[in-house]
């Protein structure tokens, strides 16, 4: 069998050259002529458009409308509130002509919608009758990074933001959190993506923000990526953009508002959960081709057609492709493997006389062989175990590679040996944290929701500590 | 019963004004503070959604993929194909810093992808075997414009653009035929309105295409609405930058492209094609409420009920919400009526006692009492028959609209008269089709694909014309 292998780099001995290996060779995405930007080529713009769906669903289910707001934001506007624009002006691309004209103000690339959203708030808003707006839209923004990775970090990438308003500080509260679990039931259920769930540090929350939550996932050389976030802003921006309503008592009462967003960079995670030495595994839920067919020794009479008939019954139950190109089988296996296609089928003249076809699980690597009369039933069973196995050994993995320290040498021991997330106490001050970063070059990810006692003292400075803090370093 | 018809102008008195009106008042989209921009409105965003479901999945059954461009294109390769860097330059927006930052290279918002697609394909396509390249993509793009007017002409709108790749002429060809056929298959079966096809002109056809192909259409004011292009590149832009691929005999080949889009601009022909005085009328198929059920006195026992009992029986075959706000249903008549929901429901304490209902049609007005027995049938019925009468009102308003003119004062006279489409014989001389805009501040729409001999002389200079075009002002 020709193998591909050779054209990838060993996950283990060079991580960073692998994920851009399986990036592109897997077909996902392409560097582009405009710097720091990719090109979402068909097979990774599927991914998104699987993520986007369930998602999308899911939001309006919930009673979130989409929404569209211009791309380009008045620098007078960004500016309105402090932290949000010290957060975001050193990153903006600013337009500065429109055709052959200079313009009067300049205009900023969206980073974010937040100004946007508020100003057009301080209008819709009037009454209590109004509350809550759940609103959402799916585009593109631009941060001008300097170092980009595909899916990872980009100039440009795609996302969804909600930009929500509410009558109480207690309603923007809840819709941040019930987002937040929204992400993490699509993270588990549909990327079969394990993740730690909690609040960021101050230091670490949204510019502009009065608390900010993520899930945080582990990647397959044990950094962590933040996957997604949700925000309360509570009335911070509701006061900088006076946005305000009549309550039922006739006061005016300023809205308060949460936003939440998560990225292209999930398809960065599944890459570096799931994938391995043989290119992308894609959990089924997630994948665009879940079952492909390859027909072996298609020349042979009634080959080709008995493919065709297995395709049509498939279609019914799965995203199913029948791969009959004249290219040999083995070239195909590895393509089907690279690109992480969860199960791959293989009928040929021998399988048919026995009324039965062989299939491969991309997840293990298993090959059995299946009576064509249950053929419908074992690829439903087989594409639930994959994702079921596919989160367990993510899980397992996680667990595995959550380690606890007590001071910062046993912190940064572990992460110089086996990264992975480290739990540790920590006093709540800043100077600490700010010392993990420099000396161990480590950021907290979060303070979890589920709370451990790991210790009674901050594993930086000593003093008594009540706040268990997750550790690691980062995308 | 409140009516909110003053609140809008009259469509007869002033249609500029009456637009305006609509768009605001049924809620579709909002001026934003990001000038020549607009906000799309949930109620806006959901008529997109619908038209970009119905598209997307056509575009995928005939074999096209979404992919996703960054949206800055670098200056010097917008540059590369001198007619369509002519047609650009003058209207695109400049981005010159990143950051604080200035860039040595000056980025343009893409107006348009062609250059991007094409510098990718030059990359990618190699040999006969990597063609064709069916490609498109969901974003918006951005032109600096000096006048803009919600949905029809703004500075940035959202579109999809097809940018495909061929071995031959014939077959680019064909693509931007056949995309023109689902386009307007499209318009007549979802947005239920007509349109004239056929062929731009020299000097109306895309800036670096070969020829453009439209579908035209008729407003209410009697103006001419370009409703979507395709067009046919040849081999023009793959000689610019150099996009070659191997043929079957081993000889290279310069690859045949095709480029095709629809925008937003679709949502203003279905205002102005299908509305009246009372506001929007959206033909069922791109309503996103199709049924609205208004519960009268619902605060007797059982009306609530009732209504969320109907409800539930019909979002099964339709897109259909329940109003039961404390507000008065007179006032949810014309709320519904401004949004042009086809169908109102009415249910109240009487209709219960004799299981009935009434509804009313938003195209015709009429109101009939039906039978709760037969309801799902009588409304997936009428639903229909909305669609088919839309159609046909406006294809009937598009053919007495539609005139012969066989001198040019004879066409202004028309034109300023009674304004709709004019088909005039035409010698093909650029000069004649300067002096009709010169003259009669109207413009070529198209060479329809249905010729018919109105004339022999062209209706300009009199000299001998075998071509017939079709004639307007124009959005």
């Amino acid at each position: 069998m020709e193998k591909r292998v050779e054209a990838i780099a060993d996950m283990n001995e060079d991580f960073a050259q692998w994920y851009t290996d399986v990036v592109r060779k897997a077909e996902l995405a392409e560097y582009a002529e405009t710097g720091g930007c990719i090109i979402y080529k068909p097979y990774g713009y599927a991914i998104w458009e699987i993520i986007q769906k369930t998602l999308d669903a899911k939001l309006k289910e919930t009673g979130h409308e989409n929404v569209y707001m211009p791309m380009l934001i008045p620098e007078s506007l960004l500016q309105k509130e402090a932290d949000h624009i010290e957060g975001f002006a050193p990153e903006v691309a600013w337009v500065t002509h429109g055709g052959t004209e200079k313009l009067q103000e300049r205009y900023c690339i969206r980073p974010t919608s937040e100004t946007l959203f508020c100003s057009f708030y301080a209008n819709e808003i009037q009454s209590y009758r109004d509350l809550p707006k759940l609103y959402n839209q799916w585009c593109s923004v631009m941060r001008w990074e300097k170092t980009t990775r595909p899916f990872l970090r980009g100039r440009e990438f795609l996302w969804q933001e909600g930009h929500t308003a509410h009558a109480t500080g207690e309603e923007s509260l809840a819709e941040a959190l019930s987002i937040l679990d929204i992400y993490c039931d699509i993270s588990a259920n549909v990327l079969a993506m394990p993740c730690i769930k909690g609040q960021k540090t101050e230091r670490e929350k949204f510019a502009g923000a009065v608390s900010t939550f993520t899930f945080e996932s582990l990647m397959h050389d044990g950094k962590a990526l933040q996957s997604g976030t949700t925000h309360n802003f509570g009335d911070k921006f509701s006061r900088a953009f006076d946005i305000k309503y009549l309550d039922k008592d006739n006061k005016q009462q300023y809205v308060h508002q949460a936003s939440w967003g998560v990225t292209t960079r999930l398809i960065g995670a599944i890459i570096m959960v799931h994938g391995d030495n043989n290119g992308l595994v894609l959990p089924p839920p997630v994948a665009p081709i879940q079952v492909i067919i390859v027909p072996v020794a298609s020349h042979k009479p009634g080959v080709s057609e008995k493919a065709e008939e297995l395709r049509v019954r498939l279609e019914k139950i799965s995203r199913c492709k029948l791969d009959n190109s004249d290219k040999k089988p083995g070239w195909k296996f590895a393509e089907y493997e690279m690109k992480g296609v969860p199960i791959r089928l293989e009928i040929g003249p021998k399988d048919i006389e026995q009324n039965q076809c062989v299939i491969a699980r991309r997840d293990t690597g298993e090959k059995i062989t299946v009576s064509l009369d249950a053929l419908e039933e074992t690829i439903a069973e087989t594409l639930k175990n994959i994702t079921k196995n596919l989160y367990a050994k993510a899980k397992t993995r996680l667990d595995a590679s959550t380690y606890t320290a007590t001071d910062l040498a046993a912190l940064k021991q572990i992460l110089d040996t086996t990264p992975g997330f480290v739990k540790a106490m920590w006093c709540g001050d800043d100077a600490c944290e700010i010392r993990v970063k420099e000396e161990a070059t480590a950021t907290s990810r979060c303070i979890p929701f589920d709370q451990e006692n790991v210790g009674d003292t901050c594993f930086v400075c000593g003093k008594p500590a009540d706040k268990m803090v997750v550790w690691s370093r980062a995308y």
